[in-house]
């Protein structure tokens, strides 16, 4: 099961773990709880979370805090991009414009919508379905929502 | 003709001055010389340039410094972002998510592509296809080659 197509590897779950992580240092700081990391051949380049509260900073999701992190590159076509909430269409449309292949999700239950335009750009798109994400996003939102409708622009 | 619909108004031409001078700024500190400008009821909110090499960051185009600059705000639906160059899909993604409904774009004759994505979305977006926006990044791409590849991922 773990290395069908299109499906997540074991590899794919110890990831996920550090992505997540990265999202509970951020709830702990007072952040949106989201949290991304950048993988080429097997190997973590880079992580990072949602930083719009604690660096003021409206583009500071998890998955461009990551990116960002990760620093100038000539390309992307062997990373994954985890993250622990579906991307929002400014991180979905810079996955696309950097070329990343593929993007495991952790869970696209509290929010989503931008997996039928990645997988139209090529990107392949794994989601978890992981109840320990949503269940740090359900908190956060019940609790904070003023911040949550911010970041999501709503 | 400066207040017909969808068309550039004396106010986008002066605007966008600004935004070409935070790219000759960028130029002068050997960046990729690509500037933005936001605006809200006319006043301009804040500006940027894309700062790749100055701070070795690859989500810093210009329109991610200028929002970057921006800062946390509630909502953009009275704003116009304002570009020199054509935006990329990292850009036209964080256009849509944030809600900006219209974007004046200096030039995309060197740079393109995302127009029609954008106006699928309800954006307005207005080319006013400025030589000197055009000549600048010419000049960049001839001299460059190599940092603006590695900007637009190619």
């Amino acid at each position: 099961m773990d290395d069908q197509p299109d499906g997540p590897t074991g590899a794919d779950l110890a990831i996920m773990a550090a992505a997540l992580a990265e999202a509970e240092r951020g709830a702990a700081e007072g952040g949106v709880p989201i949290g991304a990391a950048l993988v080429e051949d097997g190997a973590v380049v880079a992580t990072g979370r949602n930083r719009r509260v604690q660096q003021g900073d409206p583009i500071a999701h998890g998955e461009m805090d990551c990116l960002r992190a990760a620093g100038r590159r000539r390309g992307y076509r062997r990373t994954t991009l985890y993250t622990t909430l579906s991307p929002c269409m400014m991180c979905a449309g810079t996955i696309v414009q950097f070329g990343i292949p593929r993007v495991v999700v952790g869970e696209n239950a509290t929010f989503g919508g931008n997996e039928e335009f990645l997988r139209s750009r090529g990107v392949e798109v794994v989601v978890l379905g992981d109840r320990r994400c949503e269940a740090l996003m359900r908190r956060f939102q019940a609790e904070r929502p003023e911040v949550w409708n911010e970041d999501i622009m709503e």
